[in-house]
């Protein structure tokens, strides 16, 4: 077997282990006690097929097993593409012992996961992301959800996986800008909980472009850890978990506003984690050399760090009123207090607001 | 403010009460308690609205309420309709303080509590329960869920109310028919855990058909009671639950067989526990005294207790082959012990099961 880590998700009876390695797709025997009935259907995308699909159906040979291929894209996460998910495991007649396995990005990971959630009132599933923004971010935390017209992630659960498999030679095969969509995601783990990380960044960012195993390793282990420690303490969002949000108020603005096209989710959170420091800066949170730090740091992945121009401030005043961090007609804002520590804030008034917008 | 009684499901945190009585509709000092934002959305359907939608409108004056009539039956307990209630609650730019109040049968209740459990991963709701088999059924345990075209309540969610209150006055407006399928479940409960109210039930069937007040909060509560217990015992349906589901494997293949058209839910049960009944009986577990005793009961409420004609054996295999109690290939059935004792078996033999069918 391969060489891996393994980090252990901390929340109780829904505790799992995420293993993390170069070449583990193959390490099946990592799966196979997180499998509890004799029913699998693997969930993957039209890109990930052809790679990826018959090494993972090979390890799942002592398995019924199914496979079922969504079109690619934000824009195919709805009830509608869900429901094929139902159709698929209804005309297999599934049972409730079914196990779903994710292999994808974040679309995937959400959909597949939401969908077990919901099968037969909750089946398990197996989590195998693949895209440098899955690995960082909807592998850890349980956040499922499928997108409705009038907002992002509007429609969904809270539903752990059994375990999640990190196989960073996946990440060969991933487009440079969705690649680097992933790094802002990476960026942001640093910004609001661990300064050390943001400094090692800085510090290893041509490694990280040139996508050295051993850096990818430590960044996605690192940025695993911190999201695994803030849901361990906050699995619901009721509180602190919502730091996690850093650039997502602006991001999923900008991101509804193209009606998930054109724009990549990394992308849109790259510009609103710029907004977010420039806000913080503003209000004298942070100095301007951090900002400037935050932002270089972004413009050397080479993530956009300006709204776009056809977006008014009213366009993102509309659409970030029915984020799911209002709470009461109360815009609530994830800002930093300084690199490494983010916190939520609804006291933001208006006008420094205005400035940013 | 009307007498009523207070009834506990015991879950840990996601424990909450059930008010039953007489004219409750009106006591809105009964829900504000679980009422924590100021927006409220009450899901009904276009049968209930005109005879008391506005009598609970009016009770919530102090906050933000929205409503949303829904299409009457079980045929639109799916994905599309679904979804309206989450533009109704979006296009309000409703948040996560956003409570659902579901003000109907066990349509509006299983639909309305799903919509809650999914609405930006889980906002509150309480159920105010408009029929006899929502009132004894629906409105205790969690279950929620939508049909899809290959089988019902294939999609859903365990997800607890804040409250339930029963106004045993709402039923005044109640078809017969639909009492009557209601009454279907009542006899249910004494069928699976209590013998004790299963005679009781046999005595006092005439007050219950008239509609008797006091009969009627008795049954309703002791129903209430007994399933609260199981629930307590087992929230997920991973062991003992499964009793509840007694004569729903043939029902439910008798209601998807018809589309969900033609058979009240509580119809099909009565034949699908008449079935349980004479196989339990065909395997020597009851006495044929019994068999009778329960079969005479379901008569004497005008319940039918055969399966329809246009049904053959194979119908009823393929249909209950992708019934949820299927487990692994193996079909899993609930029979009777004896009055008042219910058994989750899959060691029926295939010659004993054919004979029923």
């Amino acid at each position: 077997m391969e060489k891996f880590n393994t980090l252990f998700v901390e929340l109780g009876d829904r505790s799992y282990p995420i293993f993390i390695g170069d070449g583990l797709l193959r390490s099946s025997e990592l799966l196979l006690p997180h499998i509890h009935g004799k029913q699998i259907l693997i969930v993957t995308n039209e890109i990930i097929e052809p790679l990826y699909l018959s090494t993972l159906v090979q390890s799942f040979s002592s398995f019924d097993v199914e496979t079922l291929v969504l079109p690619d894209g934000e824009v195919h996460k709805n009830l509608e593409v869900l429901n094929t998910i139902f159709d698929s495991l209804l005309s297999k007649k599934f049972n409730r012992t079914t196990t779903l396995v994710a292999l994808g990005g974040g679309v995937v990971g959400d959909i597949t996961g939401f969908a077990a959630a919901c099968y037969q009132r909750g089946v398990n599933f197996l989590q195998i992301p693949t895209t440098l923004l899955a690995q960082v971010d909807s592998s850890v935390g349980g956040k499922t959800a499928v997108n409705h017209k009038l907002g992002k992630n509007m429609i969904g659960a809270f539903y752990q996986p059994q375990c999640v498999l990190i196989d960073i030679s996946l990440l060969s095969t991933l487009p440079d800008r969705e690649f680097r969509s992933g790094l802002a995601e990476v960026i942001k783990y640093g910004l609001i909980a661990d300064q050390d990380f943001f400094n090692w960044i800085e510090n290893n960012i041509s490694r990280l472009l040139a996508r050295d195993s051993a850096a990818l390793c430590s960044a996605i282990e690192k940025s695993c850890c911190n999201k695994a420690k803030i849901v361990a303490r906050d699995e619901r969002e009721d509180d602190l978990r919502a730091i996690l949000n850093l650039g997502h108020t602006f991001g999923h603005a900008i991101e509804t506003f193209h009606s998930y096209k054109g724009w990549l989710h990394g992308e849109a959170i790259s510009v609103g984690m710029t907004m977010a420091a420039q806000l913080s800066s503003e209000l004298g949170w942070i100095e301007n050399n951090d900002f400037c730090r935050i932002r270089d740091l972004l413009i050397s992945c080479n993530l956009p760090v300006s709204a776009p121009k056809e977006m008014r401030s009213k366009d993102f005043l509309d659409l970030m009123s029915v984020d799911k961090k209002v709470l009461d007609g109360n815009l609530r804002l994830v800002l930093l207090k300084s690199i490494g520590k983010a916190i939520v804030t609804s006291d933001v008034e208006r006008d420094f607001l205005m400035k940013v917008l």
